[in-house]
């Protein structure tokens, strides 16, 4: 099973990308990794990890895009990237199953979208991204920002990618898809609301369990999330934006009084476990569903053992023949 | 100074509707309540709070808006509810400023639209609730769900009229005004966020900061943020559904080993004292802006001092003038 790294682009590239890569290599004896990057950069790093050789090449790609790049323009005029590099590659080699990559969200879209091509029947491409829920379980969500202008029929399709990629890459048997809604009540929303209710209530193969709520997401009562892309972005950075600053203010007020931290003393272990649990890199990538090859993009912030994660999903997607699922289920 | 309370339709209603009324009308000398719902209920409150007279009377209505109401229902069928039957008095009665609620809010929004008016010039009401914010502040999100369906011309006078609000109201000089986008960069997000952005780029009168993304909510850089209803609401109740759900979890994760549980009894008041910030009723209710008169809508969950909270709010926009001020400046 081949793959792409993408090595550049991200805060801790390439470092983490070709580390992470390592670490994957170690756990799947059938994986092979093309490390696309900075010849010279990449090989510092593998020294670094003191590894000469392995099942592994190096993409010499001297260039890198940025967040700043725009997209359409990042395609045309940086062919010598990390990223382009890696998808034109991706294109031409039957091969080679995908690509993971920390770098600029926008240009891997397009790139995926315009280079790549669409699984037949796929209208739009959308991210999933996966969070985990308060009792243990993940819930993922569908579109979170490939797609800020949405037909019904998009968000159809959402239900059905995401609905199959959480049953076979993540084995949630059956799983429940919600649609993201002001209300729970069946007529509530917008008329894109209304009708994509009102299709997903009669869809065979989804088991579609009615409008959710912005305020469950985290309850565990839903696996699948259907929403526009400008909605689940929101969604998701709202999210994440808030445990950030509740954990940032706790952290704030233990400092601000002795006790506080000496109570604290006695929960290191809590808060460093809670941390760890709201770490969405250790739940992998947002994965791009609905095109021909396999696209992780992860966190610009991933360290290693992020990459690896991505890596893994990259693994189980090809493994469990995803995009040959979601092309079955789509013509249907 | 008069307000109508809607002592019905609450989880905790009419007992934390009454005494929260009692307990403004003693920090207000010039105000004058009257409370409208089920008499000899209300009565039995007034008596249970030691209370025979004062500055309030009672508008017998003993129907009551549940949220199983359909909003156009509740307006042509229940007109002896504590709501609409307030809503009527609020219309005929130019010496009363407003009406406190912690009803069923479509109904509300419903009344107050169709029976109140708006103020001249405004296109659509909408609603702003106050969030606290990690640095002791507040924020105001307009439109938070009044309009799921939202057009340029809305999104710009949610931004003047939340202004005015943020600055009338809570005393913030030149409130800082953001845009809900999917980025900060000025092309980001659809059609509806480029041409509100281009169009409050260049509105005189209104501190305009750029695009905000949703995990910047809390962080105390924004005074007012605009949006669709749609994704106001996505964004308010992700907010509180994730707040909530981390406090759980930290309890949950406390009472799971005996040393958490000795750590806690440090931090005892911390833990309170987060509670207490993160308590949103604490902040007031949710204001109509837009209408002619003052329409507060409290959560359905308020107590006594949330109640209090909401009259406060009332209290504090007829004496700033604030519909006359909107007024003004939609007209410009």
């Amino acid at each position: 099973m081949k793959l792409i790294i993408d090595c550049m682009g991200g805060d801790n590239s390439p470092g983490a990308n070709v580390e992470g890569g390592l670490m994957a290599l170690k756990k799947y004896p059938e994986l092979h990794l093309i490390f696309s990057g900075d010849e010279s950069l990449i090989k510092e790093e593998l020294k670094r990890c003191g590894v000469t050789e392995g099942r592994f090449e190096i993409l010499h790609a001297p260039d890198v895009i940025t967040g700043e790049d725009k997209p359409t323009d990042a395609i045309r005029l940086k062919r010598e990237s990390s990223m382009m590099k890696g998808i034109k590659l991706l294109r031409e080699s039957p091969d080679i199953e995908g690509i993971v990559s920390t770098g600029a969200t926008g240009s891997l879209v397009a790139a995926a979208t315009l280079r790549i091509g669409r699984i037949e029947g796929v209208f739009r491409p959308a991210f999933c991204p996966i969070l985990p829920t308060m009792n243990g379980g993940i819930v993922g969500v569908c579109d979170s920002g490939a797609n800020v202008d949405c037909q019904p029929l998009q968000l159809i399709q959402f239900a059905i990618m995401a609905s199959a990629y959480m049953e076979h890459t993540f084995g949630i048997e059956n799983p429940r898809v919600a649609l993201l809604n002001i209300g729970t009540e069946s007529e509530k929303g917008d008329d894109l609301r209304k009708e994509v209710y009102a299709a997903l209530s009669t869809l065979e193969g989804i088991n579609f369990v009615g409008n959710m709520e912005s305020r469950d997401l985290l309850s565990g009562k839903y696996d699948v999330v259907v929403c526009d892309g400008f909605s689940g972005n929101v969604l998701i950075k709202t999210t994440e934006g808030t445990a950030l600053q509740l954990m940032k203010k706790i952290k704030k007020d233990i400092y601000s009084r002795t006790v506080y931290k000496i109570g604290a003393l006695f929960m290191k272990k809590m808060f460093s476990d809670m941390k760890e649990f709201m770490n969405y890199q250790r739940y992998g990538g947002s994965v791009l569903l609905g095109t021909e090859k396999i696209i992780v993009k992860g966190h610009g912030a991933s360290d290693k053992v992020a990459v690896a994660k991505c890596i893994e999903q990259a693994v189980s997607m090809a493994g469990s023949n995803l995009n040959g699922i979601i092309a079955e289920k789509v013509k249907a």
